[in-house]
């Protein structure tokens, strides 16, 4: 596969011209910050995942994982780089300070999230885990808990875990069954067996903390009745060391269709120990400390495939001579001209172009106000807080959605190549698949956009999110520009005032078309928002694409949100059972 | 994975109330064909499908092929599973009565081949190409040629290939550089690499014949230099048995994405004994004749595998029991619903139905008219012939892109257990996407659909296809329906008519979306087509279940319709490099 290349371009572009990140900066006190920090942390992020994570992704996927004595093994060369990785500081970017984080703002760390998942979405996520698990430990953890485990978690010395899904219990988290007893000590023993734990076992560090949901004995049933708790894979001594195997074991791991040189687990919890974090049954608020981040990071899991896989496709369309161009010949001199001059292939590729830099400025979007939820407090805070609360869904499943396509994409524009292994093209649509099915399938995201962000949620989350966008639209200066964008996102937040009136059955029918119409559309503000701020940017040839870009998105590609709309305008009735009877017509 | 079973219900549908094929076959002079004959050879068919091929698909992915000392060894039971079917006659449905044949009609053999690739997609390719060469040979080999091959090649008792891509020469055949010298006897000495050669050598038949492009000495260049030869593994010996080795070898086999039981040679022809079929230098329109006919089985590759990931999506949405469905209790004896209650699932399995039906619908009519122009003259023939030229880069082309996004839902169904290899659901996705690939890409089949089909080709194929679609509309008795119907037939074509006069840039740039507008239009009559029809039909489930698919798909799949369209209509402008430019925006 061609070599991937940090689109540092791109990023300069977004946080120099676009999210202007100095005023941003100024204006939440991050004085200790600016755009050319951002700009040094981002590339040398991007030369770690080049040089260190990219080359170990197509072997990694030939190798596997393999389960030896209950022991996860993790292909060549994956544990020798997440050690440079934590030794080079990358895993605590975001950590506290106070336990050995840089407490580097997110729109630095977001692109260099996004360049690892480009090097290898197997790779990265272990660290991703940790990430999350380091948010629900600090926010909901004792301080004992904290002290213990926290610094370690920070840097990356011991990795985290989400241990949610169990067979019976999946998208219903209400059907969970494993069982936490107290002991004596204020500990509890953990019994039950979960499947589909991420990084569950490995062989890069010397332990593994667990984040555990489980029931305690007097828990009602349902949801309300979970409990979150800490289970480490080897117990912790007093010097603070792993001592004694805790029985929390990998039993299996699952044959997947890809992101196969990341283990995935079926673990078996056998009376093990575990901490209790956060309140009795409040264990779904705190994993959701933990899942919201991670829902975000998948939406990156997505973006980061797309960037590969466009780029492979690019590389290999310059490259590759077939047949004449039919504008008239492109490249006399040699026998056939280069396929990226078929307008058939430069649709594929702007396709892949526009959906990858789109979401590229939606996830920086989110990373700015990420940094002011972090960074401010009272309306500043509460109002960025919603915009991420609507955005977090559309993120997840929008940017996962658009990763299967532009992978598929990019098989497509190397022909019968792009189905072959060694060129890396159909590891990456096989790599991102999963990213449409974890932490919530794409699906419950739908739902939770329109079923709970949009409807039930406190706070008016959908006026917010027009708010923020609007923000981008008043700021344009190009007339034009500004009033078919405004008039865009006005249509957007017109048929979200209509959706939030559906019934529960209506709004279930359409939570998918609305979760792409609202996509689409936003993407549309953002690449208007983009060719605005392009008119002035320093870099022409990114000036250029953005202009072009903008267009090929407006013209071809925005087109599907009118679909989007008119099918999720439709009654439910289509999609229910005739009343009291089987579908047995399906 | 659940168990596949034939669609025999909707197969009665088609060909007894749908296409009503009792009256087709009297009005082609068929005598000896009629509904209940064409039925019990679905139903057999099926069986064979079912009973034999089925069982060894999901271990044959993980098994593979390999390849030992210059010999192909395919999985456990894949050849014994062939001879089955060569004994039992199966390869031989379409063969010429004269060469051994049995000379079914198309209406009756689709269905088998749909069957076929539901239970293994690997499995079908070596007798799918086996019958391409033999079309080949019955109409531009000489009688000496057909008088050695053509018998065994019918029954199957030997199997076909096709070898026209080299690695410079993919989509433009004209870059093809094999060489054929011609040698004393009457023969010729065949030098040169291809790739891609699906079963190229296996360990099923003792004889392979290689249908092979090549140049001769005073070959022209570009594509009027291309010559078709018969090059076969073992050379015959007067006995009419393999007798000397031929220097036709595979020399490595390919890893691939999917469809990994079947393999994918690099075939040496190294001084190769070749015959040459039909005349020099007209090899392209001979590979052509196996070519056309490997398109449509292709675009039946995405219906089967769009069917099978339909049956297990929905067996399994109506077993999983997670939350409550939105519109209330549907099964209060149990802790949750089944999933198919859901109404985002039900739309998932709704567009799976109307997908596959729509196009299994389509595969029928194209059937029908193979029926029709292999037993017909004159106008009727010509006519017919015109539709199918017309029909077959859609066929192709939009029920292999079907395939892709039908069995990416079956996975979703699944949720994150659609990920893991042995459910079987990625393992169809993984296969089906090699459909969008070979046989010309998706790409190419657009091209030749608004290039070659709309404008270049002589006859109005987009006037006798309106009219194909139009006999469909007329016979409906539902006005309502048949006012929509008509409508959506004429706006089709009417849109076409502007698409015609575009320029060919302009064609190039709109090639995919107007393949994929056609289909979804085309689809959408035949959806009022199949629901006028089952207003009278015997199956009262079947019969709501075509009412009921016909509004979903009128109402939640047609307006991509209008986004392809909007797409279409927009200038080539975005796509095209700047006047003496680059690219270097993209």
């Amino acid at each position: 596969m061609p070599a991937y290349t940090p689109p540092l371009a791109d990023f300069t572009f977004l946080v120099k011209d676009w999210l202007k990140i100095d005023e941003l900066y100024q204006s939440l006190g991050l004085d200790e910050f600016d755009a050319d920090l951002a700009l040094e942390v981002i590339e040398q992020g991007g030369r770690f995942a080049t040089d260190v994570v990219a080359p170990l992704n197509r072997e990694g996927d030939e190798q596997g994982c393999k389960l030896n004595n209950g022991q996860v093994v993790t292909p060549d060369g994956f544990a020798a780089a997440y050690q440079s990785y934590v030794e080079n500081g990358w895993n605590a970017m975001l950590g506290d300070i106070e336990y050995g984080g840089q407490g580097l703002p997110y729109s630095m760390a977001v692109p260099v999230h996004e360049m690892l998942n480009s090097a290898s979405l197997s790779w990265r996520l272990t660290s991703m885990l940790t990430e999350s698990a380091v948010l629900a430990v600090t926010k909901h953890a004792s301080d004992e808990l904290k002290a213990i485990y926290l610094e370690k978690l920070v840097s990356g010395e011991w990795t985290g875990t989400m241990n949610l899904t169990e067979p019976q219990a999946g998208s219903d988290l209400s059907l969970l069954a494993t069982k936490a007893e107290p002991n004596d000590d204020g500990s509890y023993c953990i019994t039950g067996s979960k499947i589909f734990i991420t990084a569950g076992d490995h062989d890069w560090t010397d332990n593994i903390i667990h984040m555990v949901l489980a029931r305690l004995p007097d828990a009602p049933p349902g949801v309300k009745g979970i409990s979150l708790f800490l289970v480490p894979k080897f117990l912790v001594n007093e010097a603070g060391e792993p001592g004694e195997r805790n029985a929390a074991v990998p039993s299996a791991l699952e044959k997947k269709m890809g992101i196969k040189a990341s283990p995935t687990c079926v673990m078996n919890f056998d009376g093990a120990k575990g901490w209790l974090v956060g309140e009795p049954h409040c264990g779904l608020a705190c994993m959701f400390t933990m899942m919201n981040d991670a829902r975000f990071q998948v939406g990156l899991e997505g973006l980061g495939a797309a960037e590969a896989s466009f780029q492979g496709a690019l590389t290999y369309a310059r490259e590759r001579l077939q047949s004449r161009a039919p504008q008239g010949v492109q490249q006399p001199e040699a026998k056939a001209d280069a396929i990226v001059y078929q307008p058939d292939i430069a649709r594929m590729l702007l396709t892949q172009k526009a959906l990858t830099e789109g979401n590229r400025a939606l996830a920086m979007l989110y990373a700015k106000y990420m940094d002011i939820a972090h960074n401010s407090s009272g309306d500043a805070h509460d109002n960025a807080e919603g915009v991420l609360q609507f955005l977090t869904p559309i993120c997840k499943a929008f940017m996962t959605d658009a990763g299967l396509e532009t992978t598929s994409l990019g098989i497509q524009v190397f022909g019968g190549h792009g189905y072959i292994r060694e060129w890396g093209m159909e590891q990456l649509m096989r790599d991102v698949r999963i990213a449409m099915l974890y932490e919530g399938t794409n699906g419950i995201q739908s739902l939770d956009l329109i079923g709970r962000k949009l409807t039930r949620d406190r706070g008016d989350l959908l006026g917010l999110t027009r708010t923020a966008f609007a923000e981008l639209t008043d700021k344009m200066t190009d007339l034009k520009t500004k009033a078919e964008a405004a008039e865009l996102l006005e249509q957007w937040y017109q048929t979200s005032l209509e959706v939030k009136g559906y019934s529960a059955v209506e709004a279930a029918g359409g939570a998918c078309d609305y979760l792409a119409y609202s996509g689409y559309c936003l993407l549309g503000v953002l690449w208007y928002s983009m060719a605005d701020a392009a008119a002035t940017a320093d870099n022409p040839v990114v000036a250029a694409g953005k202009q072009k870009t903008r267009d090929f998105y407006v013209q071809r590609i925005l087109p599907r949100a009118q679909a989007h709309k008119s099918a999720l305008q439709q009654s439910a009735e289509t999609l229910l059972a005739p009343q009291g009877g089987e579908y047995d017509y399906l």
